[in-house]
């Protein structure tokens, strides 16, 4: 599909993430008004609360916008988001004959404050990556046992803390915990000192399930309402302690990041790729026939204090074993209920060289090769004031379907006790 | 403390869970009435909603009970927790001067339905019950490598999923899952053949906490606003093929069952006791001064479809090794943000001996001494049309502070796909 033009003359330019072909959702806010979602256009956020007040949506039901999130239009579910979907591109686009209703509707980005676009009603966290599962347990196990023997039959997972999930530009205070070294026989309690990041994509549920029911990969596919940038902060040395035999707990509960834009479903549909083919058979209830990832290139960017900012990581969302609607009816396959605003990680996403690796445990090999900056600069794990970033973007025929920036600035620990 | 005697004749019985010594919190409905927040008193439910509307209740902030949970209440901190308490005493005491203007506000418990009496926020699990995770340890590694080694120095817990917390007397649909058989080389997918049931104590954060901000002990035990009954079903089977490395999911993500009515801190403040002293010493921020358990009898009664009903386990809340204040501090001490509504499982409840032990892997030592019951019925683990009830109380000088019944009947697997 070529860029569809806008009357938006930002939203034309080849550099933009934000052309007609994307128009993701966001929650903003200005010194002059208070928080309500908006949609990204170019340079400019349509403000979607007045448009609906002003009666140029023509949705079926309503008021969606009367809200501080996207939960209520996600929950109305998939023919309500395609009917939102042609209105706003027929009122953005090149011509449209309600251009002088629309744009006093239109907000600069630049005087926008960015709210969480989602209430986050649970958050989990999956485990997709072969490549990373594949490092980390060659760290822990070696490589002839790296893969645990369900990685391959389960797209494992575990619950997350949702309290703590923030949006992008939100500073994240380096977090306290119990860590052990590898030669004594007491924790002690303080920082962590192997603060790491991991690259992701999360899966907004929109539509939600009922308990008791659980859903196929079709039924999954159609329930996710879009995809945020996502970056699953983690305390490596909490997380060696604590982890057995319950999993990942306080290393991961002080902060995950998302991005400020949820780039719908039907934006990504036609960058969509079919996961690789399974191993060995998946069991029924996960084999897939759509194609359920996209041809999503991520970057993350380490900007360490006192050193000049740069890539640090590539790799791209196709990369993933398991696509997020396998995870979801993975998560449904119990008869766990599923609510709109659950956010699926889709886990690290790590592509196949050293260069496309999506944490810092992995790019310097838990700490044994570190990162090169200018200034002499190097970096294992984070330290304060650093500032990780993420980016991705689908690259179309002369334009692209981006997320902005997913971004995070660590603070020193706080005292205590 | 005596009895606490009021104009409720059935609040006086040394029988009833709910004399005016406890004065538990629900939400309740009848056919006549829509759902709302209620206190039990003897065999009676005080209508908080209209006590309040009635301006009988004379609390600082307000509406507090205009909605369908306890959150409100919770939300408004300990101050308010004490006056309401205080009033609801003088309301329903002996010789209270407002007893007509209160009794029409009684409703008979035995036409009200009850419902869930928070809005869970979040829901994690804890692992505090040393004999638990000793028995748990032993079958899986040998009673040499029972304990894990971070067991002694953290109250290990794990997220689990909000969304299915329901309210005692909900029927529970036996979860489909993936289970590998010992000496299978795949793994295949169905109803769970090892379904049990974990006797837990919840507790209930009231008042909130800031991201980045840790708590100490002593903070924590002033935000739990009280405690209820908590069944964290189980699918074994599911269990033993998931939940490496990332921890359990969906055997546990199906259904947890909570009490009908959260008992508060202050009514089971009489019967605390402390902790068991540390097998090695807690880091500091662990630490508790102030005792943290409750003396409280608790017990599993099992209802086999087809036979008797009886109880196949009685135990204590002081069993645990860790309390819901020392859980709730070590759920900060990341900077994990608390949030009014979440729910701390304690983990199950084993006492010392097999008669006390709390879930039936336990009791039937994972399936290899079945339970007797009436008309030669056997059980390892829960069968189809099975009933579960968990009791508590505190037994007082002639009365008691109870809990009520957490209870729930298992239905059989849908079919599925």
């Amino acid at each position: 599909m070529p860029l569809k033009r806008s009357w938006v003359a930002s939203a034309n330019s080849a550099e933009t993430d934000f052309p007609l072909n994307n128009l993701p959702c966001g929650v903003f806010s200005t010194h002059r008004q208070d928080a309500r979602c908006g949609v990204a256009i170019g340079e400019m956020i349509l403000d979607c609360r007045r448009a609906e007040e002003a009666g140029l949506l023509f949705l079926p039901a309503g008021p969606l916008f009367a809200e501080l999130s996207w939960n209520r239009l996600m929950a109305a579910g998939p023919e309500v988001w395609s009917a939102l979907r042609a209105r706003l591109t027929a009122l953005l686009a090149e011509g449209a004959a309600e251009r002088d209703h629309v744009e006093p509707l239109l907000i600069p980005m630049a005087e926008a404050r960015l709210h969480l676009p989602l209430q986050v009603a649970e958050y989990t966290d999956f485990y997709a990556g072969r490549q990373h599962a594949f490092n980390v347990g060659t760290m822990l196990r070696g490589p002839e046992n790296a893969l645990p023997p369900n990685w391959l039959h389960i797209p494992i997972g575990y619950n997350g803390r949702a309290s703590t999930v923030v949006v992008s530009g939100t500073e994240i205070r380096r977090p306290l915990g119990q860590t052990r070294a590898k030669d004594a026989d007491k924790p002690v309690f303080g920082p962590s000192r192997r603060l790491d990041i991991e690259l992701e994509v999360g899966a907004v549920v929109g539509t939600p399930s009922e308990m008791g029911r659980p859903l196929s990969v079709a039924e999954a596919q159609r329930m996710i309402f879009g995809y945020v940038l996502l970056n699953d902060w983690s305390a490596r040395d909490i997380q060696a302690w604590e982890y057995q035999p319950l999993g990942p707990f306080q290393s991961k509960a002080f902060a995950t990041t998302i991005g400020s834009w949820i780039v719908t479903a039907a934006a990504l549909a036609e960058f969509a790729v079919d996961a690789p083919p399974p191993e060995v058979p998946l069991l029924p209830y996960l084999q897939e026939e759509a194609p359920g990832l996209y041809d999503i290139d991520l970057s993350v960017e380490m900007h360490p204090e006192g050193a000049a900012a740069r890539i640090i990581s590539r790799t791209n969302h196709r990369e993933l074993y398991y696509s997020a609607a396998q995870q979801l009816a993975h998560h449904a396959s119990s008869g766990c209920a599923m609510r709109t605003g659950d956010l699926l990680g889709s886990g690290t996403i790590s592509g196949p060289e050293p260069e496309n690796f999506g944490s810092l445990m992995e790019l310097t090999w838990g700490g044994e090769r570190p990162l090169q900056f200018t200034n002499g600069v190097k970096r294992t794990f984070i330290e304060d004031g650093d500032v990780l970033t993420l980016r991705g973007h689908a690259q179309g025929d002369g334009f692209r379907v981006g997320f902005g920036a997913c971004s995070g600035r660590i603070l020193p620990a706080v005292s205590f006790p």
